[in-house]
């Protein structure tokens, strides 16, 4: 059985949906030793890859190198069209410290990685999260504004100098944006309306940047097969800002409209601090953390055997 | 790293709270290759140990065997007080399914264990839960009920015949009952009253022999340094009875009496699934399970590589 004595999970996104291409970037993943794939995603209407693997330092490094330089040779932003914003072919790398490991060594691991991508294929790299190098650079989407169309003119600006290489946009894979952060929790509720208009008010309720939660991004959404509306949000720290109470506030908002919340489902994996967080609030625990769960618990008995 | 391929959990209990005999026996699981320590408690009042560790099936019930030997010898029944119900020294020993073993594996532990115990030290032996051969022998409370100070008057009812030894006790250990049974969650409600005929009703609203919910126990508390009374339950099966549903329904209970819930706590570690159901059920979500879990999702990822 493997293990892993230190966990990064990396979840770079890929500017193509093309299956031939898909297969070969993660065929990179998987010939690489201790990476380990956990999802994947693509879909024509974003035109994106999005790829979530866990590894230790080397081989989180070593899999994105090989993914990158891969995708590099087969992405040509050129032609690329799709509803995601997008800088390059291999758009966005976060490194995300998960055991054993501290936001300081996934920041070096970004600039190790922007580094050797600037360095060895030319193409200009963006520092972003807790490794970016300028307050305004820590958002993804100051980096990102005026997209690859107008990646020349935004790179021209002193201020949009990159991190690491030319200041003018490769050729055919434009610019990379790598960076470190925390996990992230992705959370979607079902609203018992098909009014848009109504759901964007309880977004912009919710939305950190409008007045809402500190670490919330909300959005509305119209899901034409339900006849319903969506919000749809990431926390970017759900220790500071607890799920139960992004969730209890979009309740209060969509009450004032009459609105119920008929569902909800997590967008990608759960953070098991979110789920304990939930049950803690609603059942009025004070001290439960994640070394109180049985499987972590069990777990943690086996990997560093308890002195009696 | 350390790792094991088939989990299964022993949570023995023994009649003692001697600090030396409790080192003692507990040093038998240390010296036990591939046996770990989760937990252990034990108190003069109850005057029990109540050890939690897990193994594979060799290990678990190696570290078995080493501990009950070495609590017979250490143990004296016929001195023995308490408050808690036993038969003897060894007094209840489950095996407990948790990853990649059956309930037919634990049982078939659990007769290994009782058979050896019956054969090499002569103490008469019951089989309970998954592993009872009889319907009533399912139930603990049952098997012990005269506890020590009448066991010999009940072991000699044709109907009381041990599983496996001789049909009286052994000298200085009693008897022992050893099963399988599935993970239990103990989980304790603390309600804002003093008043303990309140508490009373709550429990029996809960309990399922009395009308409740099925695969509940509960009883009521006082709670002498706070001033108010405690709802302690255990949950025998919360797969097939969710948390969530025994807390809405003490919540009800509790209502007609005006009394507030105050707070809540897991006796014992807390089985992930328990918190995935109150996630889910306070958040409305359809889909949850324990492999949409992060941390989960990376241990299985790390385990078996998935292929593309």
């Amino acid at each position: 059985m493997k293990t892993l004595k230190e966990i990064i999970e990396c979840v770079p996104n890929f500017s193509t949906s093309d299956l031939k291409v898909v297969e070969q970037i993660l065929n990179e993943l998987k010939t690489t030793k201790k990476a380990f794939l956990l999802d994947y995603t693509f879909d024509n209407y974003y035109n994106r890859l999005v790829v979530s693997f866990v590894g230790d330092k080397r081989s989180a490094l070593e899999a994105m190198l090989k993914m990158a330089f891969r995708a590099l040779e087969l992405i040509d932003m050129r032609t690329h069209k799709g509803q995601h914003p997008r800088i390059g072919a291999v758009d966005v790398v976060p490194f995300i410290p998960i055991k054993n490991v501290t936001m300081e060594d996934c920041i070096r691991l970004a600039r190790k990685f922007g580094k050797t991508l600037a360095q060895e294929r030319g193409v200009p790299v963006y520092l972003y999260g807790e490794a970016a190098t300028k307050p305004e650079r820590r958002d993804l989407d100051w980096i990102r504004e005026g997209e690859y169309e107008r990646l020349e003119e935004m790179m021209a600006k002193p201020e949009r100098k990159p991190d690491f290489g030319p200041a003018k946009p490769h050729p055919t894979a434009g610019a990379t944006i790598t960076g470190a952060r925390k996990v992230m929790a992705g959370f979607n509720v079902n609203l018992g309306t098909s009014d848009i208009k109504i759901a964007k008010k309880i977004a912009k309720a919710l939305h950190s940047k409008k007045g809402g939660l500190a670490n919330v991004k909300a959005m509305a959404a119209y899901i034409p097969e339900k006849n319903i509306t969506q919000i749809g949000m990431s926390i970017s720290d759900f220790e500071a800002t607890p799920l139960y109470r992004v969730f209890e506030l979009l309740k209060i908002e969509a009450g004032r409209y009459n609105v119920p919340v008929i569902g909800s489902e997590f967008c990608g994996m759960a953070p098991l601090k979110t789920i304990i967080d939930v049950a803690s609030y609603y059942l009025k625990i004070d001290n439960l953390t994640a070394d109180k769960v049985l499987e972590v618990a069990i777990q943690n008995a086996i990997e560093k055997e308890r002195k009696i």
